[in-house]
Parts: structure tokens; sequence; C-alpha cells
């Protein structure tokens, strides 16, 4: 083995050591979320902070910096090999940038303000979490500048989540996005509601679950390489592409709820499922950017999940295992019902076409607030407002309102739009697979789903964190990311839906 | 706060962020056993083998050991600290013993141990064991000499699971309790055996788990403080004196199986529930020993779980689980069959008379493996032989002979005698509480176990590591160990149970 070889090697079993330590923490949160005792959280909390101290420890030393360093000038490397440095190197600076009593003082106005937040909420009083949150947007204005951008200091935000995703990028989307949804909300309200009172009977726990896992199974998660388990709120979490886990939650009066979520988070799950396992630890083996990621679940959960010829496939199974509720159903009114548009105050609630509003709204208010043209103390209004605005809707309370979302909280600004800009990806994704698969919606309704995961592996997994999510999506489909293709998908799709 | 003080304090936080680093290890052990799907193996062996690599490397190093020591010469702590101060510099000083170069070895030893007794057993094959053992025997050799020890290398290797427990101690012990056992089993041989064909029939899985969860929340197993799980072999884990977890499994066709792993597991599980939760990470939120632990869960599934008593409550109940199973059984049916005592093959199925021979026959091995009168290749033909002479036993194979257990490949020279051990503190803890506790019996056959957490709680649990077992139990109890007690609580049980 040549010398830069063998830095290489220790570059990676570093690299990887510090995995196994990121990836422990992700166990102990998985089981917080899904099995640990009430009385143990306390413990827990102190575990998570000392693993993540750690690792955060042991990726900022200074041998960590000497290897990164030795490598990144050499030419001595695979191509592969290369890509790892440089985009160790980023990673490395940036948490440069970020000198440890910042990262500890942002860390306790966090952790106040998602304890106040739950308090608000409990109390149904916004007053409660103001100043904790006007902290905590402080805090983040202080990390733009501490992080450094060149146009607006949300674009440092923002990149957090999607590297090289700006506010002028995100406002062409949505200057284009939000028009095109106001013109089909217009087209949909002539028309009269389709019934979907169906989807509120009583469906029984146990089948929600076994429909829930044959769904999975259909779409190819690798049940050897991963599980399903119940928690409140449904989320996707891995400890290497050979052990993803989702988890469901399951509502007895409302079907739905368990469909789509299970969906949503099995297209995450085979987004992590499909990374190259060699790259255990390494950024070639993490995913691309969270709106790719959430164009793996949108993809499946819309697209796929919501079109007729899946339930072609799967209706009659879903009859089967509910013949009382469905039986008098047919798979038009069924489609219909599951396709429903209708303005809604929350948006993990809301249909694939409003929920772009509420994504929206809170880009629109972020923006602002990290600018500083906005306050936390505005907040409410300024949300009130643009829910009357958008979608026509009174707020009844910040409840229902702008404290809906635990993402404030917990300082996760820049974070909604990779919402939004996900579906987008998944429009532009799906589009390209219709025009290069042939048949696709003919195997679809057969419930041949290999040739989606094998557009998906080709195109997406098997480069892992390679491109930016850009660069990936030229790749993958010939341009940049463009909204006609969803805006598109989204009037073929409602004005059929919705018609005489 | 003085100076002491605060030294003691970053000796606290130091000590309880490595214990954060080794509940996360365990969390992750926990999953391994019960929830970890096949491929996430590989890379939770390397998550594990980093934890570990990484409290160790934070517990040897010099901040830990300046903090010991500047605080073992001070007379400025409390009675607690000191003992905490004490008991952290015998196990730094122990660890300091082993250089690492011999604990990597080691390591690697075992795992090549632990594959090939996976292997061997697969194969039915002891040939295939035998060079990996007789590597981990020298290794452990090796280890006791590093250890030091006064009288017997062994005495090392035990020292590790009950600090103070030597060979000569061990051979007085089992000096006395061989011959009782073999005089009760001579009296035994005279009566038929009773008929406990009933624990066979068929019961669902379902119903035992409940009936599980009905017993443990009888003995006062906090469930907002633990849960229960299902796995291959039943243990108990602890992630904090607050995150207590047991599993269990259940044979349809071994009702006995489930019962009394249940109540043995849920025994050690009490045990970490009571320790003192303001001492966690510290030795004195520590069990005293791994003989002390057994006796807490013998206790309660021999002394308590196996005694008429228990059943005098329970058994209506658990008739009523079972109604078609065990309405023709009387209780005095059941308690008899529970109590059946038949030599056999298998430890971990053996009742609570034979059982001591199994762990008997391995000490007596094992002590001369470790020193040097006996090697890896000659173990079978002695295995043969002691379960022949001992036990009256023909063993058809080694898998059902010295393959069954895996604490060998792991390593654990030293451990079995605590099982044993164990059992003996249990019938002398017992003996006690009889003696202390007025109308205990009575309690016990209306299902009220208080007065014996209340016994536990109060002799045991609170002190924690602050007592070697020898001082424990002598506080306990007024006396060191005395096999006597075992003697007569069993002659006493299998005396009335075989009879005229």
């Amino acid at each position: 083995m040549s010398t830069t070889q063998q830095v290489y090697e220790n570059y990676r079993n570093k690299l990887q050591q510090i995995a196994d330590v990121k990836y422990a923490a992700a166990v102990l949160q998985w089981d917080q979320e899904t099995y640990l005792p009430v009385k143990g959280n306390e413990a827990r909390g102190r575990q998570l902070a000392t693993l993540t101290a750690i690792a955060h420890q042991m990726f900022t030393e200074t041998t960590t910096e000497n290897l990164i360093n030795e490598l990144i000038s050499t030419s001595d490397l695979t191509d592969q090999q290369s890509k790892n440095i440089e985009l160790s190197a980023y990673d490395f600076n940036k948490s440069k940038k970020l000198p440890s009593s910042f990262v500890r003082k942002s860390s306790e106005v966090i952790n106040k303000s998602f304890h106040a937040w739950i308090a608000a909420r409990k109390e149904n009083d916004f007053k409660i979490f103001e100043n904790p949150l006007q902290d905590v947007i402080d805090i983040k204005k202080q990390e733009a500048d501490l992080l450094g951008y060149e146009a607006h200091p949300y674009d440092a935000l923002m990149n957090e989540y999607d590297r090289g995703l700006t506010v002028k990028e995100t406002d062409r989307l949505f200057a284009k996005l939000s028009p095109a949804i106001t013109e089909i909300l217009d087209h949909i309200k002539q028309f009269p509601q389709p019934d979907n009172s169906f989807l509120h009977r009583h469906f029984d726990k146990t089948k929600q679950w076994d429909f829930g896992l044959y769904l999975l199974k259909n779409m190819h998660f690798d049940f050897e390489a991963g599980r399903q388990d119940i928690s409140e709120h449904p989320f996707t979490t891995n400890f290497s592409s050979k052990d993803v886990r989702v988890t469901t939650r399951i509502d007895e009066n409302d079907l739905a709820n368990m469909v789509w979520s299970c969906i949503h988070e099995g297209g995450h799950a085979l987004y992590e499922q499909g990374l190259p396992d060699e790259q255990y630890g390494l950024p070639l083996g993490e995913y691309c950017s969270l709106s790719i990621h959430e164009s793996q679940s949108r993809i499946w959960e819309n697209c796929i999940g919501r079109g007729i010829e899946f339930w072609q496939h799967h209706y009659p199974t879903l009859q089967s295992y509910f013949p009382d509720q469905l039986k008098t159903i047919d798979i038009r009114q069924f489609y219909r019902g599951i396709n429903t548009v209708q303005p809604s105050l929350i948006r993990t609630e809301a249909d694939e076409l409003t929920y772009h509003f509420h994504v929206m709204i809170r880009y629109e208010i972020e923006k602002k607030l990290i600018e500083g043209s906005l306050n936390a103390k505005d907040i409410p209004s300024a949300w009130n407002e643009m829910y009357q605005k958008n979608l026509n809707i009174k707020v009844p309370n910040d409840k229902q309102g702008c404290l809906q979302d635990v993402h404030w909280s917990h300082g996760s600004f820049g974070y909604f739009p990779t919402y939004s800009i996900g579906s987008l990806y998944a429009a532009q994704f799906w589009s390209n697979m219709n025009g290069t698969i042939p048949d696709l919606k003919k195997e679809i309704s057969l419930g041949n789903n290999m040739s989606i995961i094998n557009w998906l592996q080709k195109n997406i997994f098997s480069f892992g964190r390679y491109y930016h999510s850009s660069e990936l999506c030229k790749i993958a489909t010939g341009e940049i990311l463009n909204p006609s293709y969803f805006i598109r998908y989204a009037k073929d799709k409602f004005y059929d839906i919705y018609k005489k």
C-alpha cells in the first residue's frame, strides 16, 4: 500500500469511528421514540448529549484535520477518494467556523426554546414561546454570519440542509409554483368535493399494521436490513445502509394516516438502503441533501402511491383486509377520495397541493426573521394573515397556527423549503421515469416496482453525496430543477379528478 | 464549594460521561438481542467495538488518573464519596495492569473462539473449538498473572465477578454442598417422580406473555422504569436505574420455560431498579457482585417463585389464563410438578438441586485449566466422566455436553461459581427474611411482596457496591455465607415433596 493509501486508510478509519458514535446516538434516539420507558428519559438525554459531544470532538480534533490536510493536496487518490476528502474538508471547515462556545450557547438556547414551545402549545399561548424563540432567531442570525453567505443570511441556513440552495433560487421556484397552485385551486373550487368519509370508518389496528408491512414489501423495503415500529410521529432513521428503520402511527379512524405515512417513510428508507454500503461513515455513503431525501418520500407517497395504477394493483388487497369498510367503494371513488384537495390548517395533514402553501408561508416568515424585518412577536399576525390570503382560512388559535411545528423550537430554520423542493424534484424524476421506462404505468398496475427501484438506484442512490442536488438532478433528468414538471403533473392529475 | 468538592464534581462528571458511553453500548447490545435486523449485525459489531474502546480510553486516560489521585489522599470527602474514590482507584489500578496490547490481543482471541464455538456446536464437533479455546485459556492464564493473586491463579479470575472470592472459599462451600445434595438425591430416588407432563401441554404465546407481565407487576417491577421484550436467551440489562430491561422467551409447549425465566430476570431487574439513582455512573450506583446479583434472581425464581405460598395466590390466576390445560391439576400436583428433581444434561434446564452439579463440574474443570493441570483437548472426557460420576448421566455428544455453554468461548472463566454461590446467598437471605418478617409466608400467599422488597431494598439494593459480597451478607444476615441455609431449605422442601 502506498503512503497516500495508508493515510487514506487512517482517514477512513477515523471517519468510520466517528460514524459509529453518531449511529450509536441514532440507535438511542430511535429507542427514545419507540420503546423507552418514561422514567428513562432523563438518563437518555445525558447519554445522547455525551455521544454527540464525543462525535463532535473526534471530528474537530487535530488528528482529523491533519489527515484531511495531508490528503487534500495529493493527486494519488481515486476519484471517489478525492471526493470524500473534498467533502470532509468542506464539513471540517464549516464546523471550524462555529466556535465551541457558540455551539454550547446555541444548544442551551434551543433546549430552552423547545421546552417553552411544549409549554406554549399546552397552554395555547404564543407569549410563552415568544422570547425563547427570539433568542433562537438571534442565534441563527449569528450562525449565518459565522458560516458566511453571499447574498442573503438565510442562504447560509438553507445551505445546511441543501448545499447550494439560495433565496434567489427558492424565490424563482416558488414564484412559478404559487400562481400555478392558485390556478388549480380555482379550478377545483368549481366542483363538488369527492366523498372521502369512507377513510374515517373504523379500521382495526392490527390489520392496518399488516397492510403497512405488505406495502413496504411491495416497495422492496428489505426487512433483513430494516424494520418497522410504532412511534408518535413517523420517521426514518438508519445505523448503516443495512439497518434502516421506519416507524408509523395508526389511527383506527383514519386509514389514510397510516397508509401514506408508511409509503412516505418507505421512500426515505429505500434511499438509505440503497446508499453504497462500502462507503460506510464516509461522505459518499451519505445522502445528497434533505431536498433529494424528501423527493424520495414524495415520489412514493404522491406520484406513485396516490396514483390510480398503484391502486389498480393494491386496492383489491386493501378491500380484502377491510371488506366491511370498503366493499361498496369502487376504485374510482377510492382514488378521488384519497386525492381530495381541501385547504386546511395543519401542514402535516394537508393534501399534496395546498401543502406547498403551508411551506411557502413558513419560508416567507423565516426569511424575514433571519434578515431582521420580522421578529418573533410578529409571527402570529403574519402567519394568520398569510393563511387568510393564500388558503382563505381563518386560524382559530396559535396551537393550530404558528405553534403547530416543532422546527423553529429546534432552530431548524431553512428546513421547510426542502419539503416543497423535494416534491418538485419528485415530479421531475417521475416525469423522466415515465419518459424513459416503457410501460411504467402498466408495470405499476401489475404491482411491479422494480423499474422504479432500478431508476432510483442508478440515478440517485448510487451517487451518495457525490453531487449537489442541482447537479444530481441534471445528471438524472438532463436539466436542473424545473417546477413545470410538478405543475404539469398536478394539472393532469387534478383536472382529471375534479371535472364534470 | 470547596476545592475538594470541585475536584470531586469533576471526577463525578468524568465517571458519568464514561457511564453514558457504556450504557449507550448496552442499548446497542439490547437492540442486537431483540430487534436488530440480520444484515445490521456487521455494522453493529463495529459500533459496539468503538464505544467500548472509547469508554476504556476515557477511563484510563491521565485526566481520570489525576482526579482519582488528587481525591484519594484527602479527608475532606463524605463517607460515600470516599468509598467511590476508593473503588474507582481499585478499578483504575486493575485496568492499568492490563496493557492495551494485551486487551486487543485478548479480544481478538475471544472473537475467534466465539466463532469457532458457534461452528463447533453447529457441526457437533469439539475439535473445531479445541485450539481456539486453548488460546483463550492461555490468555486467561496471562490475565491472571497480570492481575495478580495470592494462592491460586483462578482466584484472580473469580475476583473479576465477585471481589474477594477464592478457590479456598469456593472449595469450602462446595465441599459442604456436594455431599448434601447427593444425600437429598439419594432420598429422592426412593420415590416415584411427580407427573409434570401438564407443563408441556399447548400454552398460547400471547397468554403466556400476558401472564409474565402479570407476574412482573406482582413482583413490583416498575414498568415506567423498564420493559420486557422477547429474545432468544432471556437476560436483564439496564441503562440507568430508571431504565431496566428484561427479556423472556416463550415456548408454546413448555410453560415453565417462560414463567421461571420471567421471575428470574425480574429478580435481577428489581436489584437494578433499586440501586441508588443519585449514584448514576459511580461505583456506589453499581451492583455488589455477580454472586449477589444471582442471589436476587434465585431468591425470586426458587425460594419465592417455586414456593407453595406464591402459588396459593397465583395458581388460580394461572388456571384462569389456561383453564383447559390446568383445570384438572390441583395446586399440590402443580407444586410437585414444578419442583421435580431429575438429573439432566443441560444446565439451563436443570432443577434447583442438580443445577449445582452442573456448576461444580464446570468449576473443577476451569480450576484445572487455569492452573494448567488440564488442557482444552482433555475437556470432553473430563466432562463426560464427571457427569457420569456426579449425575449418573451418559453424555451422548459434546453439543449436549461441554459445548452447551457460551461462557468459555467468551473467556468468562470464573463466572460459573457465582451461579451456585448466588443460590447459597439467596437461601441465607430467605432464611433471614423468614426469621425477621412476621407472617411472611402468609403475606406471600395473599400476593403481597412488599415486605420482601423492603428487606431487599434495605439490606441489599441501597448499598450498591459499598461492600464485598461477604461483608454485605454479614451485615444483612449476621454471618458470612453459610451453605447450611441452602441445605436446610432444600431438605425441608424436597423431603416434603418426595415422601410416602
